[in-house]
């Protein structure tokens, strides 16, 4: 007979999951309602609202898709892309190669850029090549946490509309933590996630479209079999336009989060409960002084780690503010060192992909773990686990810098913003 | 700024989502793990241990899908089938259409065969088609909510075995209610729902495939860009061998269930909390047990029903035992019944979909919602409401006639079993 679970406390400083507010926990643990409950539809309905406000548009589509933030950027790409479809994405680290990998999936002709990792575009690179490839959409991420750089995405934006090309954004890492604003860059399509700067468990993908992506969508729209009344458009027999996928097809899903609410999937009930009330959370926060507070804790995580001896991963003028890449220094086994952080500390940090595994450690600094307690506690612990490997670096230095940016940052705030 | 939500309290009698074990929710509410701390990834195995005794088999692989329970289906249709493979698919109510719309849109060149709706099909007529049709895959549901019919499997199972055709089966309604016999019926690939007869909350879609499945989807596997090492195979140029999703490619799935914990998708923390409890709690019950116990209760509930003098819809010989569907009486507004059910009695039952909509009311008797205080609750407030709607229903009839049943029932069985 299996037991029953019960896991261990943990300090949760990677790019996520990362640990949940009590609050949201309990709104999970709240009775189920039946998915066309007007209290339930009205929760959907609050939903959407407050992603607008999170997203910083005023598009009419805002709502989580059912699934891991991949879900989402996989329902926007195979919504919108029909086979053959030129697709340019630039690429500065892993999760730009699964926008190929994605957009290949769904039949495009990809064209590729790559920057070297560790830095990031300079937006008039990726214009020029939007010039010279004329795709119909662009596909980047925003917030990169395999090497923790942010690309700037303005530029690009009003380059895609003026030039009448589509630019879909994963911004799963920086919802919620760094600003993310889809109508004032011109994003057609923006995707967010929920397990890192909003706090909530992982198992939903926020994503937000305008009316020109919406346009595309409705283009290949087909009203499933078994819900279908009268006779089948004649559209139906154009084999491109099908879109590939049910369960993420975008012209289903906002028919079901319309007030039509045409049958599709059984929304999850209680991760909508706990999406609902982490938007709240955030939203009674209040965007400028969630985003002030990751840049505060970011500053006293920096500070403690060169305090301390250790060097910084990458271009530090696209650091992205809630993902902090260390290099691990030479002869340190920085498996080992992950691994009693977690046993003895309860802390996990985490390691990188490809040509960075064991080169980086990447510390995240997102929603509710990021806090000053968070930080000082990894900091005084890394401190004493390298100290046990022989690493060369200066004990006592980390905390007191770390201390240090704290009262410099609370000198012109109020006491309660350093939370 | 949004108010905190708070549910109102329900007594769900649909087809799903249904209520949920106070303990699932509880589990749901724990602190996050990261997705490689090593007790989630214990966790994850318990899962899959548990998964095997629910499905009955003895196969490798039985893991959830992260997503509602169509993507489950999806999952393994889109894993399994090439463009152009011939894929026969028997419709007997609105998710046998889903199976359909699905394989199409994988690019199946698809058969179906209608069964009117109410009945299943004569596992023969099926068997026969198979031999006529020559089909790569065969796809069917066992047990269909939209009309409250079950499927007979086993005849069909051993059929495509020896033809060396594929079954795949939608027991997203049966699984943890009624028997689901994996290996002994000869099904290859099974997806069960969550929101259901296992009274998890929808969020994740558990499946279980075999060997003659996975040599299937291994011929197509491709290791996702961004993580590969070394040269690219040349079966990587074959676009028919193509998993046309990233997110529900069982191939790379099942990478990240296997030891290799090959990096996919943010893994659903909580909701795999709330699935390993869920699953702990039905096999704590044991299957045979749960089995007998739904259909105790829908004995009391069709004895309470058919009293009051209501007529059941359908074929009884195929009746699914955990959906109960019931002929709206001549002159009644069927959805006024509901409303009033839901708004004084806080009951909700469900409507049906196509030619059924507004013909008939389908009940669940599912999982935690599946009780004697249900059943009775339902009852009683079933016939206050149709006799205020002037309805011809015999006052008193109903909960006699079903305490009746509960009394022979606990006759022959130990007084705690009428739960």
């Amino acid at each position: 007979m299996t037991k029953e679970f019960s896991p261990s406390p943990r300090t949760i400083m990677t790019p996520g999951p990362v640990e949940v507010d009590p609050r949201v926990l309990r709104a999970m643990s709240y009775p189920i309602l039946g998915q066309f409950d007007p209290e339930f539809t009205s929760l959907m309905n609050e939903t959407m609202v407050m992603l607008r406000e999170l997203f910083q548009t005023s598009n009419q589509w805002a709502y989580p898709v059912d699934g891991t933030s991949r879900s989402g950027i996989e329902a926007v790409l195979t919504s919108l892309i029909e086979p053959g479809d030129r697709v340019l994405v630039p690429i500065y680290g892993r999760f730009g190669h699964l926008l190929y990998e994605i957009a290949e999936r769904c039949g495009a002709e990809v064209i590729a850029m790559e920057q070297e990792w560790g830095a990031v575009f300079e937006p008039q690179q990726v214009i020029e090549a939007i010039r010279k490839e004329k795709p119909a959409i662009v596909a980047m991420v925003h917030g990169e946490t395999s090497t923790g750089r942010i690309q700037p995405l303005e530029q690009i934006g009003k380059a895609c509309r003026e030039l009448d090309v589509l630019l879909v954004v994963d911004a799963v890492a920086t919802i919620g933590g760094v600003p993310v604003e889809t109508d004032n860059w011109c994003l057609d399509a923006v995707i967010g996630g929920t397990q890192k700067c909003l706090s909530v468990p992982a198992g939903m993908a926020p994503v937000t479209y305008n009316e020109r992506v919406e346009r595309k969508i409705l283009s290949r729209k087909r009203v499933e079999r078994g819900l279908r009344t009268g006779l089948v458009p004649e559209a139906y027999a154009d084999e491109t336009k099908l879109i590939r996928s049910n369960y993420l097809d975008l012209s289903q899903l906002q028919d079901y989060w319309s007030p039509a609410r045409l049958n599709h999937h059984t929304e999850m009930t209680s991760m909508l409960y706990g999406l609902h009330e982490g938007l709240r959370l955030v939203l009674a926060e209040g965007l400028e002084a969630r985003f002030a507070r990751h840049r505060r804790h970011e500053q006293a995580l920096t500070a403690g780690l060169t305090a301390m001896g250790l060097s910084l991963y990458g271009d530090c003028a696209c650091k992205l503010p809630v993902v902090t890449c260390v290099d691990i220094p030479d002869g340190v086994d920085g498996e080992a060192v992950r691994r009693m952080l977690l046993d003895r500390f309860g802390i996990e940090i985490a390691s990188s992909f490809g040509a960075l595994k064991g080169k980086i450690w990447r510390i995240g600094t997102m929603g509710y773990s990021c806090s000053m307690k968070n930080v000082l506690h990894l900091l005084g612990a890394l401190e004493a686990v390298l100290l046990r490997f022989g690493a060369a670096v200066h004990p006592g230095a980390a905390l007191a810098a770390a201390l240090d940016a704290y009262d410099e940052s609370a000198a012109g705030e109020p006491a309660h913003a350093v939370k």
